[in-house]
């Protein structure tokens, strides 16, 4: 085993990831805990850390995520865009906890108002995981409760859109009769596609889209266990027409989970966009190596 | 007094309005109950005019709204449009109970697909209270939990449109971060101004603007006590932009509470478009009016 030289924390609001790296940032131990919008940070990453410290001593820390916000750890304040990696590592807080020096990397804010807390983690990690991504003008879109859209000029963040998707399904799902009784989302049921198809044809007007997954159960158009499909298939067909629309063109790097990148890739056919895919855990841990690198290094 | 001739019943999914009117349809008395969502339908209407009845006598009643749903009294089936106010009456369900003559009206259905139960009798109240709304083109907006945007043409109800807009406002003001600890909506606001002006500057994709109403009180541009008449403002907006939008011009006939009327009157006036208020419970009551004339007499 190689030796270990640091830890990486991808501390979201409801989870913790930490990871234990060897210098060239490859994982030698991982570990899980509660999310930062639980309190007692510094105790609960002590303790999360306690055997890797009793074994190996000491190390350093490099955390991304909900823990530099104000309900985290720190409150680090955000980077305005453009921001380069360089710069965003310069913005990170460091400071000295029980003799461990740790860093928590800052969130970006852009023009829109936008801001962003964890995504700018994984777009540095896409561009370790990907140099070609450094070069030139890129589109990432990252899928989620807030999903971001992103572009990348020469490795700097220019600007980015947040689309209120996952937290709108989510909602919709749960508290309104649009999809009552309805059955899992399947990216592969034509009422997925049929809630592309409606968006694509009828514009991106949710508001007076949504009511159509209840009317289409009542009248009999549609099946009860479809409902939630085509939902899913009219606000991630939403969000990537609005999302290309202010991308402008080009292929989309999509950064997130598999099954997220099934429903995005879905769409982004559907508009004859073309797409790539980089598992967002993996793009998470290769940001903060990289952020390990310029901050310890 | 005059003498009672029947019982009007404006019987949605949260709500019994009872009005014990006479032949001309003034109101001799009222009464309140629980809505259709609640089960034991016959029971409950027969208690909460068992007074009436034991004064005046058995009187036919007329019955609008859920009641007329799967989840209501009895199942009545949505008539198609275009329908003219006849028809409308025409497919009223009619029945006996414990000796009393009931109809319960038919909601009307649309190619969108879309659906109605309870609003097609507000467009025939606002036809009687307002009978030149009852020749040529004209554009309802009922705002609400489920907002419907409706064109009646010559007296017939033509085609409609519902929007999510006070659902979606009540879901992300409960539940999302995006308002949270706000104050109450105050449609005189720069913020509720605001969330109007976005919507009418980036086009209605709600979907990426909602989130700006979080991005603001974050980034410390907007006060944490206005997030709500800011998102607000970006849903009446959305909501007003789509519907004259898909109406194609014309003053915009309002059916709704004084409140609702302000919010979407504002915004109307932002788009420059002309709007009269119509009060909703009146609406109601003048529609069961109509109907009744046309049933029972």
């Amino acid at each position: 085993m190689t030796k270990p030289a640091f830890i990486a924390g991808d501390w979201g609001t409801s989870r913790l990831r930490l990871y234990l790296c060897d210098a060239s940032g490859a994982v030698l131990a991982r570990t899980e805990g509660e999310g930062a919008a639980v309190g007692g940070h510094a105790d609960r990453f002590a303790a999360a850390v306690a055997a890797w410290d009793g074994e190996h001593g000491v190390l350093p820390a490099v955390l991304g995520g909900m823990v530099g916000s104000t309900i985290g750890w720190k409150d680090v304040p955000y980077l305005a865009c453009p921001a380069r990696p360089e710069a965003i590592a310069g913005a990170a807080l460091k400071f000295e906890q029980d003799g461990r020096a740790i860093a928590i990397v800052p969130g970006l804010r852009c023009a829109g108002p936008d801001v962003m807390r964890g995504e700018e983690v994984q777009i540095l990690g896409a561009l370790r995981l990907n140099p070609a991504l450094a070069r030139g003008r890129h589109v990432f879109c990252m899928p989620g409760t807030h999903a971001k859209w992103v572009t990348v000029q020469d490795g700097a963040v220019l600007d980015f859109n947040t689309a209120l998707s996952g937290e709108l399904f989510e909602l919709l799902r749960k508290h309104s009769v649009l999809a009552r009784d309805s059955g899992a989302v399947d990216v592969t049921s034509a009422a997925f596609a049929l809630g592309l198809k409606t968006v694509r044809e009828a514009g991106r007007d949710l508001l007076h889209l949504l009511f159509g997954a209840r009317a289409r159960v009542v009248t009999g158009e549609m099946a009860k266990a479809d409902a939630a499909s085509y939902l899913s298939g009219l606000i991630v067909g939403a969000d990537v027409a609005g999302g290309i629309a202010r991308a402008g063109g080009g292929t989309v790097h999509l950064i997130c989970t598999p099954a997220l990148a099934a429903l995005y890739g879905a769409a982004l056919a559907d508009y004859g966009v073309a797409h790539t895919v980089i598992d967002g855990d993996a793009a998470a841990l290769a940001g903060l190596v990289q952020l390990h690198a310029e901050l310890f290094s």
